[in-house]
């Protein structure tokens, strides 16, 4: 955690932590334990601005309605976050059936809770032409994902607050878009530069969702520069170690935090649209969690800035950081 | 030579041997002596059933019409082989303008010397949905090509025999299914039995042209399992050292050569189409190039097989077969 948790407070005033860690956090108490480390943490490296870590509970089978009320009492733990089992990094205690966590989500919606969802469908018999006995392919798990169960919790809970992350899909796009208030989307900025392409020909760009292709990313590329408040921030950055991604596999999660705003301002440049970044950095994101906004100012500029290939992690690994060794044209300061 | 050699003149009376070696294969002189280096090493390992290397030649902006008179004379080369640039495994001599090369394609056709695909495109502008700066993305590289390249050496060039190689989407098959007489293509095992999600989970799964979806996997079949004869084997075989594919990027080729025959039984036993297999496998591919068909006999019995991990490659090396420790459920024996 000191290794890497310093670059993301450098470059953002709170973060959304995401509990898929082993163990999962999946009660109230966890994620205060866990908040408490990860100030700890900062303090241990001498880390001196304010940095707010906004908590998060993992959904399983056995969430409790008594959970989330704990959990909007907390005042830190802003989201619950569901993952479907085995899509990503320790996602394996994922919620198997939605329908039975009814009570809990009309809980959360009543209290204001967040619904942060990994959008996939991994498991589907009802797309068959997608699907290989019963695995849908991971090109389609977002596509089906909408369909088999973000439709079903859009609609069944009017008034639940819905964040599809880190969405990679056209189809993503234009469902957020369309969808009742109260639905967003956050992208990150690989899936806005990157394509399955980058992950053809590197494991560092490998993530889940998976990179999509470029038409795809024309479309996330409209959404995060179109102004629309529905549309907003979120890295997901995930920092695993060298040896472990350059293996045959390769475990899922692309590092990006520690340029992580180069790297949007990058995609943002492609579209000229220097206007936007701003509101989908900084304002609409705060917005919908209902969250004061920031007061410290991020400045911009126009300078050639080479990606490190990696940053220690621990006492004997490296993390290779995503795009690296790449020229970004932009370089972000911080008062 | 020696370590991989064996395992593909077990399997198979011939086999077409690619000229995308380093230097490549350009002329009929070096085809013969790279025929002669490979009757050799099987001789030094002490093979002593029939392996006829059936060679090619390496198409590139130099290629002439003399040397293609050379090839049909020569008896030995059968195809000459078009790769575009830096699309795969030594593709950077590949032939950068088709329009130029007419006379050659017309030579071909009149002496009946096949033109075999690796049938994508790479760089284009006028797809530019599926184009990022020019570059096709790896999923839409095929079709590309089927649209660009192929419908003008089909119609330009009426009596070339041609063989789109391992083709890999359902848009490669209905081309070839509705093409005029003449036109072919291979399918390899892999391409039968795995998606890009088999490519995300192992860089040992990746080929080019790049695994793709369930649907074109099930397209692939339909064609295979057709009867059609237009449809036939080709392994697209390609040993990699262990140390060149487990990094993060992992270079291009599927290692099927050992087990060859029990991968395609594999496939077709999905489909339980046991009375297609030996045409797709033994006949069509002979009838099509004008070869006399073999007459050996190979016996695939339903029998437990695992793939092993890897074989040795040259004194210090291993190359990991493609699906390693995966039980199959055939074994082929040889007369």
């Amino acid at each position: 955690m000191k290794s890497v948790l310093g670059y993301t407070a450098h470059q953002f005033g709170r973060a959304l932590i995401m509990p898929n860690t082993a163990p999962p956090i999946t009660k109230v108490g966890q994620a205060s334990t866990y908040r408490r480390q990860i100030k700890k943490a900062l303090k241990d490296i001498g880390f001196s601005k304010t940095f707010e870590p906004l908590m998060t509970l993992y959904l399983t089978d056995k969430t409790t309605v008594a959970e989330i009320e704990k959990a909007a009492k907390s005042g830190f733990v802003k989201a619950v976050k569901y993952y479907p089992p085995n899509a990503t990094t320790n996602s394996q205690n994922g919620a198997t059936d939605l329908q039975k966590l009814k009570p809990v989500f009309e809980k959360m919606q009543e209290l204001g809770l967040v619904l942060c969802l990994h959008g996939e469908t991994i498991k589907s018999n009802i797309f068959g032409d997608s699907t290989r006995q019963g695995k849908v392919g991971v090109m389609q798990r977002e596509k089906v994902f909408l369909a088999e169960k973000l439709t079903w919790l859009v609609s069944g809970f009017p008034k639940l607050k819905i964040v599809l992350e880190h969405i990679t899909t056209k189809e993503a796009v234009y469902f957020v878009k369309n969808a009742r208030k109260g639905v967003a989307a956050t992208i990150t900025a690989h899936h806005l530069l990157a394509t399955i392409d980058d992950v053809i020909e590197s494991h560092h760009n490998k993530c889940m969702p998976i990179l999509k292709e470029e038409a795809d990313r024309q479309a996330l590329l409209d959404a995060a520069t179109s102004g629309n408040k529905r549309f907003f921030a979120g890295t997901d950055s995930a920092p695993h170690s060298k040896t472990k991604k350059e293996t045959a596999c390769g475990c899922a999660g692309c590092f990006t935090a520690p340029l992580a705003i180069e790297l949007y301002a990058e995609a943002f440049d492609e579209r000229d649209a220097w206007d936007k970044l701003e509101g989908f950095m900084s304002l609409y994101g705060a917005d919908f969690y209902g969250l004061s906004r920031n007061k410290s100012t991020v400045t911009i500029t126009r300078q050639k800035t080479v990606i490190p290939q990696s940053v220690t992690y621990g006492e004997k690994e490296l993390v290779v950081l995503f795009w690296a060794e790449k020229e970004l044209s932009f370089l972000a300061t911080f008062d």
